[in-house]
């Protein structure tokens, strides 16, 4: 079957390999709709390491082809939605409520990481009645797919900010993962959103997705804007989606004493991220702070699919660009070098 | 001044009063809008015992006539909303995390029940800089009378209700407190909400609050139909909103194992309220039955205010009848006697 | 293989069964010491319907002495304990955080029930790498295995109470999981533990567990006595551990507003459990009533065996009696009959 | 009266001042016991930026002299016990559960940092009903006076940290506070404390208060040593109790994925903390980093002192020097110079 791999560090192309088969436990699903993730740049760049061959992707949806003799719900035929999150359920973190860190840290994680990703004409779904579930007819595909990560989480990124409702909320970096924290503030009751990026596409679909105030770091001072609109005492919540040093102090600076900065960004750089000491509290503020990996699992993803099945929601207007998969070269171009204003490039297959 | 009073058990009428003074943390608020509350026709009907000539109501705003000595924030002039529970914030109980229950069961409420309440030209606000808040300009007074209890207490429901996003919920009984924990459960992120009424205009605002699927227990089996909406495993939350047996009953039938059932209604009758042995899991199916008294203070009044000003929602549709102070009776009796399809009564002043 | 069972409703007896095999995912264990608990009487009696030829039990210990294929962390000949309790750890109720209810409701609960339970020369676990846990070297066996259900319940039992540092805490009834829920509440830090119990050997033990009163209900009123003890303000927790309306209805009524009654008792009697509706708070005291079943999982046991590890606790004492496998029938009739001051019976193989 | 202040940055004594006056929600206390804390050399050093003649100190307890007008709870005469911090309970932030930060930033603290402390003859308290409570009568002065900020700061520490009944905790350093934190954990049912220090009597009392396991850091690698303690995977809590960098780097490196760590130190120095990125999960290992000031109020104090009056916990033994008031300058000194391996000075009146 024809894959998209990571050959080596800076090069990607297109692969045959054999088709996967299940364990006692597995699904083999064949795919019908996938997006690129900024972290599959990152995978590419060398952010997790040297891989080599290994198959690229973690956001997919498809139709069950194959299940092994263990699974009991799905069945073949089945079009189903994958968590980019494949968790061992068993393992003691999961039992302890955090799944994603199964098998050692972030070791739920496993698609385009510790086995080949979802960017071929199958894929393999460890645990499959655990880690798919079935999607509602009237989602289609290229919206379901958006719960696999984008949804999951930036809604964790919500989550984990304890929002009250009619709290005040500030989310950093309005990418796809942003964009779904704005709206998961919104969805949590939040009474005021400040979405914070310079894009002007980015800043519109915030609007779409919730935000209330758009603060543009490159003509404003974030730190002051936000005291601003919150009357001068900061944010209940920081929501910090970009994964960079800078915005992560400015999330500590905007949150107010008993509040919470929620991380959700991948840091990828330096020895260090920086708290800065005086706004912090000097350590006495009652300011934590959260951070997590996107929550993956069929309850999630059921969950998840309600959301677009009730219309709370409709992710598809970040589709920017739409490539079918023997284009998947050029579309990884597109996203990768952030071409043409892209937000998400969708894979049809 | 004027003044609404409860004679005895059973009699209301206008009545001449002094205008109230304030100790040095209160302050004296002249009455702009109200609301009339069951609660009220409860009160007369005795249910929190013997009263004389208490002046009825707890759900207004007003505009600051006069403040104490030590009262700090909140200034004549400012146009503010009043909780309709007004707690004691240094009481152990409020320490705790349970401000409603400041000096006793329920001890944080005090308007119309320990105290004079709102339906008077003035009235008294005890801890002023603590159980009032400042309206924003653009939200008016028929608007922001709403929050000291339909929102609060509407939105408690959700909220201890533990919704996660996604997840599915049942209302049961959407009078005006129930259409709020309908808004509620939609603030908050559910997936689905089904509201249970017989009544077609509560069913239609049902609708325009955020149920995805209306009940009708006249002429269905909730049990049953609320196991078909959720696929036979119940819901996630189920919040009780009519104080009754039965309905409690169903709550506990409907909702599924680790679920949680949170109750708003004021049970007013019988000696028991009757737990159904089997379908609460013999005391051992996780499920959770928590209870509330609508939260009041500044913080809370802050944070429903900017609900309603950033325009997540508008209450403004329940108000079904108007009427000015001076008809304050017949006002009463539409309300208490739930004429002409009522839901909510606003009195101007 | 020698098996006790349950032939039919009301009888039981030795039988003779082959070994069990294991699926993939599954172990077989030779047990080594096992505890009869008050639940295989109820089970005995009709409690969750009948049943032919079900071996009883779901407290052991033992030497796991085969594996599945798919297990990788449990070995042949490694010293386990097994939960009482054995999810599906891939359910979504598991996922949800209720992996007693996985499966549906009490779901978890296979041993004795679903499947065939402990009191066998060999059992069966499911899941055997999430449901097991190797015993320390320094715990012995008729200590562990009170860690399957006895410290697993009455601990929950605490936990779910919400106990402050320095809360109050009654407990009521102290037979073998009440004690474990004393012993809980202090070791969760409460200031103040009542144990109410009548029976000498059990207010003894409930003293050492750290009960610092103990009331006993033949000889003083209940609500008062604790009211007495409280200033009159109640308990933060009312743990009921006996199952009865009685104790349940007491439990809300000492319970503060704000605080918690944590049942762990197994309710097997009534249409209905019924909470006294005045001192409930009319719906409105913010008194939450949870509920739960034994947590089980391999987390679990390992958390429980190093509280025993490092001497927080020593449970042996509960085992006033110990009988060797091929005297099962007295050692059942002992406890079921309660004869001669029983609190554990312990079955050594 | 006799009070013992800070004159300037760097500079100390005794100094004559009038006594204090109650406005209508305070009291006046005579002092009986207090305690000398690091933060009392902090505050002389400059920490909290110049302040004259202000008297010093916030751990005290006496007997109420003088009661404002609208107090109702404290009576002249009452043996008393005061938080260090005493918040405003109405202000939004401590209605929103975060007292300590009630008029902004650790607002809470108002001794020695924004008005005179408890180093005097006489003492003021505002909103003494909110912010006093009575001590017992078996529980002396001398230990009573351990809750007003190191009973309650430490267990702060345990309770942040989320303490499962059998996890794993470190307590990184164990000062007063640290060793507080070390019996918090244990009072929380910590399976396994592993306490940090490397002073001798500093690691005998850690034992004393429930470390298991001793970690001397100028002997060994703290993370090392923690991994090999925990099985290679890290503590679900790790407590940082110094208020250092390299300790607060060293809490976020053991603390396994999904653990939080929990900050109780005070942050003196420098532009920012740094969290060591790779350790920290690059921002997605589930590792929550928590703060707080130490918690005020009656209903804390009360719990705290309930705590010792059910001999949980003797924290007398900390007390390793003690002077009458007379001899202030001299116990001042030997406390902020750390002289004669001082953990506690006492300060009789």
């Amino acid at each position: 079957m024809k894959t998209f791999v990571m050959r080596e560090i800076g090069t990607v192309g297109m692969m045959d390999k054999p088709e996967p088969r299940p364990g006692p436990n597995d699904a083999i699903v064949r795919t019908t709709a996938a997006l690129i993730c900024t972290s599959d740049s990152h995978t590419v760049a060398g952010g997790i390491g040297p891989r080599t061959d290994l198959t690229l992707g973690h956001e997919a949806v498809g139709v069950v082809s194959e299940v092994g003799s263990a699974v009991e719900v799905m069945r073949p035929g089945d079009r189903v939605l994958i968590g980019a999150i494949t968790p061992d359920w068993g393992d003691p973190a999961a039992q302890g409520g955090h799944a994603s860190q199964s098998g050692g840290p972030l070791g739920g994680w496993k698609f385009s990481n510790t086995k080949d990703g979802v960017f071929g004409e199958y894929f393999h779904v460890n645990d499959a009645d655990a880690n798919m579930a079935k999607i509602p007819d009237d989602v289609p595909d290229e919206m379901a797919v958006y719960c696999a990560d984008m949804l999951s989480t930036g809604f964790m990124g919500a989550e984990h900010g304890n929002i009250p409702i009619g709290g005040t909320v500030a989310v950093l970096a309005q990418g796809p993962v942003g964009l779904m924290a704005t709206a998961g503030a919104k969805l949590r009751g939040a009474g005021l959103v400040i979405g914070v990026d310079s894009v002007p596409n980015r800043q519109e679909l915030a609007r779409s997705y919730g935000a209330d105030e758009i603060v543009d770091f490159t003509t404003e001072d974030v730190v002051d804007r936000v005291m601003e609109l919150t009357g001068g005492e900061g944010v209940d919540t920081a929501i910090e989606a970009l994964g960079a040093d800078v915005t992560f102090q400015t999330a500590v600076k905007i949150t107010k004493p008993g509040g919470t900065i929620s991380v959700i960004g991948y840091f990828g750089e330096g020895e260090f991220v920086h708290i800065p000491r005086v706004e912090w509290g000097v350590g006495m503020a009652d300011k934590t702070i959260a951070t997590g990996l996107c929550p993956g699992g069929r309850l999630r993803m059921d969950r998840l699919l309600r959301v677009l099945e009730t219309k709370r929601l409709d992710p598809t207007p970040m589709t920017t660009h739409t490539f079918p998969f023997d284009q998947m070269e050029r579309a990884f171009e597109v996203a990768d070098q952030k071409l043409d204003d892209v937000i998400k490039v969708l894979i049809t297959f």
